[in-house]
């Protein structure tokens, strides 16, 4: 086996939390066979990518190595994991393997974007394992907020590798298998030379809370409430939404869902029969002949998405249903950073109708799908590996990662997207720094993030945009003034007259001042006319607009 | 005394957290003498507000009234009580009252703008009051977390009223007045008509802790610590400066301030006396010859402002500072919902220089300025009004705040924002609406939030932006082809083919197709190739752009 090498190599999800995309590799330095595990997607917000749809990561590394692409492993069925599987499946073109749960809600992926649902095979839970190239690889089941929540067992010649993917350790999940320490030690138990693990609540220092104490808790909720209930939480979330039923259900309501992704989720987990026994629900239709009292909503839309259910019910009536004074409006999620300011304003709104909102503060109406912190450490503990690799995280996650496993003297190393680790010897070592990056899903079309695209949309945002046209007559004459049209732009400024009057008094200055060569000159035009724009702006509202300079030559 | 009433009216602050501007009044309906308590601002983000700089409550009615208007009172120096009285001095011209740091701070506003300082005027606490108009006005003070805040006790003719400011019930405060029982209780003794409360922690359900619980927590970490120590908090917090400093000096570290914000309140607290025995601090230009480990650095940017020191220090050096693996940063402070994402920002950014950071998770390090739901219960119990007017705070904190009152038998009022109540009876009278918004400062101009000029900057930062420019000759022929112009928007779309090449090639049938009508016809042409710039656009790129159409007849 001299001079093959086992290579890790994050493109995403390793300095970030979300879209993530790890590469495994195994063979010869430059000629590794490869596979690729998990390729999702991250969200667009205005500071940093207004317009944008979605956020991939930047796969070029791969795709131009599609040659030496094995397959693709889909640990769960979280965006973020999946998301971007059906965009990027043409560029990377290898079959991707998934269990039924996950499997399903992949193949909807490919038949949205017109690609083959067969290209995505469902594949059963350990020991069952896929050799693909010198890799085989099996899914062990893990606990997690989705259904059928997968780490992956990664074996190669020169050893084998765990890839926790995301996971909590729940012993009662509510939906799907619990948490099953005696597999887990029996799998490492012949040695793991690597244990790529999750990072995300490292900082949460008490031990993780079962799926199964929500229920309860909901329950003597709903147990006061009197008007009707309106809960909502991740349409992934197939257990909590078990939960928010069942407990709908003892308390004598009739069960709503709304919204497409809640019905989707519903439908893939009983299509795939990992959801059993959930309690029956009544179509939105039909929920006007019911008492409003024995009713219970479960919505979409926990972070505050504008266009989901729980938006469009805090703004008025939606599907006929409406809330009202003495409801009770459950958010049975956590914001995720970045969404408090949209859920605050549904909170506000909800508060304006007389709807008595219960959010997570309290700690007790939601469970976090992740290992904290002891839960981490005891993960060390079961798989005892060589090295600890952190990923699905930030840098500061990624880093106190490391600082954990060394307490127990074990290796950690910290590698961020595109950072290629050897992980063959018997320590992890840095070998090289693929370029990585952003993808932007902009309308319809994928733009590079540094493409300057969505840089002068935020450039407009900020500044406004101002037209310049002039036409310049075949003796390079200009054939009346240049003119000026504004857009985001106040009317008025210092001066108290329109702006654009003020704005074309300098145009015309400078077409004056203009000597021939400069009147022949487009770029040297332009730049004038621009900067007269900018510094006649600037002096009269304080601001410089992005600008636009039409020179028309009649030629 | 028939037909006199006394009124309050929220410009600001009420139905959201930020620029605070409370009117009272007194005298027959339609006529009463007018103050205005605080005069706020707010901050702009770029989801609703890009490229604004400051957001101000509008308040067109108070300036129709400004005859009536007999004197603004500020309560005390933070942004959103006292940020705008310098940029809407001119159109309210009333004398404005304050003790002595607020008047420091608000001062240099005036001076700032241009106007005279002397229309600030330096008053004392209770029991000293001013009279104005019918209103006689003392300030009693209150603890908060910025030295010198104070209650308003407005004695009208009809009675008393009590406007607490922002408050906590602080008997420890490191800076300033403690919480005087005694005095409050006195005051209140004689009867108090209306409580005008402070609401924003009302979902805080624990007792308030002291400012004076922080320092040994820091004393404690700071002994712990190797390296150069940073600390930030809120600039106007000088007890909290204060208790970073001494903690500072009795772990033998020289102290240096960085920001200007921070020198600039440091200098407005001992000028004014308010602050003495701080610890001595060092210029930064002297800090490089003292040895990292006996450093710490209070600096500026809490909230992650991309500006502020803190974001400098995250970067790369400033001022010659740098922040290196084994140094601690500190969050002596809350992240307001909406900086997440800067602070997270920041953090990541010390992670990668190795540097650890320690924020207010543990509760530890941070105390908020905000009286909890218990404190507001004692409040109440302390100044026992006729009826409790709850400010300061968010529909739902309003909402949640009338409630509490209505516990204890009193009568509260749900009034935001516009919203015109009558005190003067037995029980508060809501007699008017008055519009309300908000006012953008953008660059040097004022704008009207609903004038259109941000939204249509939101929109390009969503669509991107067109230009279409098309030259007619004197009789209506098209000279050449129409162009197109793109900013923030993609080079090609489906057809793999130059956007603008497409798009051109629609203009040009469009042209080609008008009859002699429309191509006479300004706002049809227009409106046609628009059109066919959002229709196009949306085939190639999935995106419909914001469009500047041009037409230039040579005539």
């Amino acid at each position: 086996m001299s001079g093959e090498r086992i290579i890790y190599l994050p493109l995403g999800g390793a300095g970030e939390i979300g879209m993530n995309a790890y590469v495994y590799g195994y063979g010869k330095a430059g000629q590794e066979e490869l596979i690729l595990v998990d390729i999702g997607v991250t969200f667009p917000d205005m500071e940093t990518s207004p317009g944008v749809d979605l956020i991939f990561p930047d796969i070029a590394w791969l795709a131009e190595r599609k040659d030496r692409l094995k397959a693709i492993f889909i640990t769960h069925a979280h965006e973020d994991h999946v998301g971007a599987v059906a965009h990027y499946w043409e560029r990377l073109g290898a079959p991707v393997y998934a269990r039924a749960f996950t499997a399903n809600i992949a193949r909807r992926k490919m038949e949205e974007m017109g690609h083959k649902p067969e290209y995505v095979q469902t594949v059963s839970a350990w020991p069952e394992t896929q050799r693909v190239g010198s890799f085989e690889v099996g899914f062990l089941p893990i606990s997690h907020s989705i259904p059928e929540s997968s780490a992956l067992v990664i074996d190669t010649p020169a050893g084998r590798l765990m890839h926790t993917g995301d996971f909590k350790i729940d012993l009662t999940p509510v939906v799907g298998e619990a948490f099953d320490r005696g597999l887990w030690e029996s799998v490492a138990s012949s040695g793991v030379k690597a244990l790529v693990c999750d990072s995300t609540n490292i900082f949460s220092s008490h031990e993780g809370r079962s799926e199964a104490t929500v229920g309860p808790e909901i329950e003597r909720l709903l147990s006061e409430s009197k008007g009707m209930v309106c809960a909502t939480t991740f349409a992934s979330n197939v257990a909590r939404l078990k939960t928010l039923a069942e407990a709908g259900q003892k308390a004598g309501r009739s069960i709503v869902l709304l919204g497409r992704a809640m019905r989707r989720m519903v439908e893939a987990a009983v299509e795939t029969g990992v959801l059993k026994d959930f309690p029956s629900t009544v179509p939105v239709e039909e929920a006007g002949s019911i008492p409003r009292e024995n009713l219970m909503l479960i919505v979409t839309g926990s972070q505050g998405e504008r266009r989901a259910a729980s938006a469009q019910l805090a703004r008025g009536k939606h599907h006929g249903m409406e809330l009202k004074e003495g409801d009770l409006f459950l958010f049975s999620s956590k914001t995720i950073p970045g969404n408090e300011k949209g859920v605050i304003r549904i909170i506000n709104q909800l508060s304006e109708r007389g709807v008595d909102v219960v959010d997570d503060s309290s700690g007790r109406y939601h469970v976090s799908g992740h290992a904290n912190r002891p839960d981490l450490e005891a993960m060390h503990d079961i798989v005892n590996p060589q090295m600890v690799v952190p990923m699905h995280g930030e840098h500061r996650h990624l880093r106190e990662h490391v600082k954990l496993a060394q307490t127990k003297g074990r290796q950690g190393v910290l590698a961020v997207n595109g950072t290629m680790v050897d992980l063959t010897g018997n320590e992890p070592k840095v070998v090289d720094y693929v370029e990585t990056g952003r993808t932007y899903l902009d309308g319809s079309v994928q733009v590079g993030a540094l493409d300057g695209v969505v840089r002068d949309r935020i450039r407009m945002a900020l500044n406004g945009h101002a037209t310049v046209t002039l036409v310049l007559d075949e003796e390079d004459e200009a054939l009346g003034d240049p003119w000026v049209d504004l857009m985001g732009l106040p009317e008025t400024g210092r001066s108290r007259q329109p702006l654009s009057d003020v704005l074309e008094e300098e145009l015309a200055a400078v077409v004056a001042r203009a000597g021939k060569k400069t009147l022949k000159d487009d770029d040297k035009l332009e730049e004038e006319l621009r900067r007269a724009i900018r510094n006649g702006a600037q002096n009269e509202i304080g601001k410089k607009p992005e600008v636009t300079v039409v020179v028309s030559r009649l030629s």
